[in-house]
């Protein structure tokens, strides 16, 4: 029986979810979170789709020691790779990141969209299937932005080699399309930078929606905490640079952090 | 007992070691080859020294099924960080990416050295300690160059982006280095641009240097051989984009391959 004090279960290929955690904190800050980032086997984005399964198994299977009510896929790889094996194999709820993007495009009300993300979120055709599905006059167009991920993680989300790398994956989309979803947890941190380009584009962030559909749903189910929160951040491993990296994700301090090697074998 | 026509053992985190299996390939043409890259948990170079040593003891052990008469570590992040954990485990020699690289040095005759690397090579100060033994007077500047492995792997070794992070990169220690050492499998891939940043600095290539070492040591083990070559190359995922890098890191086509998932747990 799940119980409204149960924390919320986050899962993410690395650090990069805790962008995500942010934004559940903000919108439900009463709620407990266990977070749990697979940091020894980071990146997810670049690999096959097996084993991406494989992987979002062994990830969920960690989060559901510990009696979570919810558990949220904050990693777009996993969610547009993974979730018809969790949901096959898990019979608690699991949010992804593919429908909170849907549905904060459908409120945009526009039908030029660009996604971009991994290899792995864009080669899966994850969001273009479903929002052809709610926006069916949608033209959709796709880009792999593999370097804004390590881009982010060095902290060098401004300047010119940032300005470059946008331009490059940007400027055929430039012009072409209204909306632009940031199909991965890091691209929020080169927000300012892709705006810029952008110029008048709407910037859709999942992980900002993913906040209000879980405070509705769990709303809806009776399950919201009155607090206190407990916060707790599980890591596969402690990786170089972690604390800078992490803070900076999070937008404030990282406490209660522990690592969990034994797991992975 | 080990036979001269039992294969050599390369291992890696990924396929940046198909650079020094390249090397292997050209100055040892007669010898076997079984590769092995942890593709499914690729980079280490961002991880912890209790994750790499890990991780580097399983990947020996995997390599250990094949009676292999030798082992390479290929990985420059495992070499500067597990040896003496994998030394102290097996009986098989390994040889590491360090000693070929303060090998080359020395021979250089200069004494202002440069060193680049990931996070954890240049962390752990592996090199730094062997090459003081080996040139006390030297004066040696070191620099994490994380960059340039994503760029690589993208392909992106000329044009802006490229010159941009090798001028970030290697701006403080051009004018101050003689000789700079490339020490990460992937570097080799931006040569030119960094030979065209750094004018007449020497660069070095440990990955060449092992190559001729491993010659010396197996004539005079008796244990050079003389042939039919044959090559299997082990992965723990296939990556995406996978074929294009590890033509492009090889330099040839890529031939049987095989994918050990159930491997790693």
């Amino acid at each position: 029986m799940r119980k409204s004090t149960d924390p919320i279960g986050v899962f993410d290929s690395g650090i990069g979810g805790l962008t995500v955690v942010r934004e559940i904190m903000r919108e439900l800050p009463d709620e407990s979170i266990i977070y749990f980032g697979d940091t020894a086997r980071v990146p997810y984005g670049t690999k096959s789709k097996e084993t991406i399964e494989k992987f979002a198994v062994e990830d969920v299977e960690f989060l559901l020691k510990f009696n979570v009510k919810i558990i949220v896929s904050a990693c777009f790889t996993v969610s547009s790779n993974a979730m018809d094996v969790l949901r096959g194999k898990f019979n608690i709820p699991i949010f992804d990141m593919i429908e909170p993007g849907v549905r904060a495009v459908k409120r945009t009300g526009k039908r030029r969209i660009g996604i971009i993300g991994t290899y792995a979120t864009i080669e899966s055709r994850a969001y273009e299937k479903r929002i052809r599905e709610e926006v069916p006059d949608a033209e959709i167009f796709t880009r792999p932005a593999p370097l804004f991920v390590p881009l982010a993680e060095e902290g060098k989300t401004r300047g010119k080699i940032a300005e470059l790398v946008v331009e490059e994956y940007l400027k055929e989309l430039k012009g072409r399309v209204e909306v632009l979803v940031l199909g991965c947890t890091h691209y929020p941190l080169l927000k300012e930078t892709i705006k810029d380009f952008m110029e008048e584009v709407i910037l859709v962030e999942p992980g900002k929606e993913v906040a209000g559909m879980l405070k509705e749903y769990l709303g809806k189910e009776g399950l919201l905490s009155s607090g206190p929160p407990r916060y707790s951040f599980y890591l596969s491993d402690i990786p170089r640079k972690f604390g800078e990296i992490g803070e900076r994700f999070l937008g404030r301090k990282l406490e209660g952090i522990r690592v969990v090697r034994e797991w992975i074998t």
